[in-house]
């Protein structure tokens, strides 16, 4: 059994974003998985993917300095600086976070770890909308 | 065809871990499938997978130092520091490294390459046991 | 519906290179595939796949550029130096960026956004041919 939509996620100000209810509220097609996996594809290359902690706010904010400590602005080794200094550390963060993940599915919910969310790393200042692919398979129940 | 199993890993000290006979004898359904893919999720957000050098010891060691290097313990910016002063460290360590992976299976085997073996990157110094989940799905031989 | 080969890439210098083109006039088989995924699984651990921006070639040039000043060779912590001051950070880049990467397929075509493309980040000064595993899966049109 194969299901895939695309999830138009609200903007949001740059930094972590917990979107795991963002996310599921589209995704009732899990429902019918036995056992499967839900994969998730950003069409983006200045915002990420990533799974993390879903509670205390500090760790979204201490990842956030985190990257932009080490994935600076204004780095004197950058050629591509003409769609703004957000826009090439936004690149690189891409890259090293990643643009896609599969989780795991059983008995019709997501088997994710007590403390696991999805996480949406928006690295523009001014990101707007940002789309996602989702693509479920596996066994019907 | 489908399979899903949880695998416990044994407690490991801080560090990277080749862990890929230790996640292989709990899937010998792996060698019922023709043509597929294995996809492993960790259900810790203080704990990696990767993919890398399953020889030189030295690897591991080098790959624990520079990581301990550029996400540091005691960064002024962070704010989340009740858990302790390796937990923040070990939450950016899992975004940047990765919390799953999928390996190809071909003829009853992964598909790695000579020198490749599966990591668990354990960021806390008492981490304990780790769970994976591990799902098979593929063609059966 | 399961399809699976070996693609050679071609030797490329030291950085980020768009392999897009290379890699999918090897795999007319998306073709087939109303809703289904690629998995791609480079066999080597000192080099790399990615996601990023298909249009300006700076963007490469200054991701290669990031990675060489926040991954670099000579790190007074480094025992793995026997295969050269570029092999360590190899081993480390490709933990970080990553080892393989799941696309979406959408009626017969990859799905990815505008200004995605697939890059190799090829970490050796001499790494010479790469191979991938390309894994299709996904409903027959």
């Amino acid at each position: 059994m194969w299901y895939q939509r695309e999830i138009q996620l609200s903007a949001k100000k740059r930094g972590f974003h917990l979107i795991t209810n963002e996310v599921l509220r589209e995704l009732d097609a899990i429902n019918n998985i036995e056992t499967g996996l839900l994969h998730l594809f950003i069409k983006h290359t200045s915002a990420s993917l990533a799974i993390n902690e879903n509670a205390d706010p500090d760790v979204r904010h201490d990842v956030e300095a985190h990257f932009n400590q080490f994935i600076p602005e204004y780095a004197p080794y950058y050629d591509h600086t003409l769609e703004g200094s957000d826009d090439m550390p936004a690149h690189i963060k891409n890259i090293t976070i990643g643009t896609e993940l599969s989780i795991p599915i059983s008995d019709g919910n997501l088997k994710l770890g007590t403390w696991q969310g999805i996480y949406l790393g928006e690295h523009r200042n001014h990101g707007g909308v940002r789309t996602i692919v989702a693509t479920i398979h596996g066994q019907a129940i």
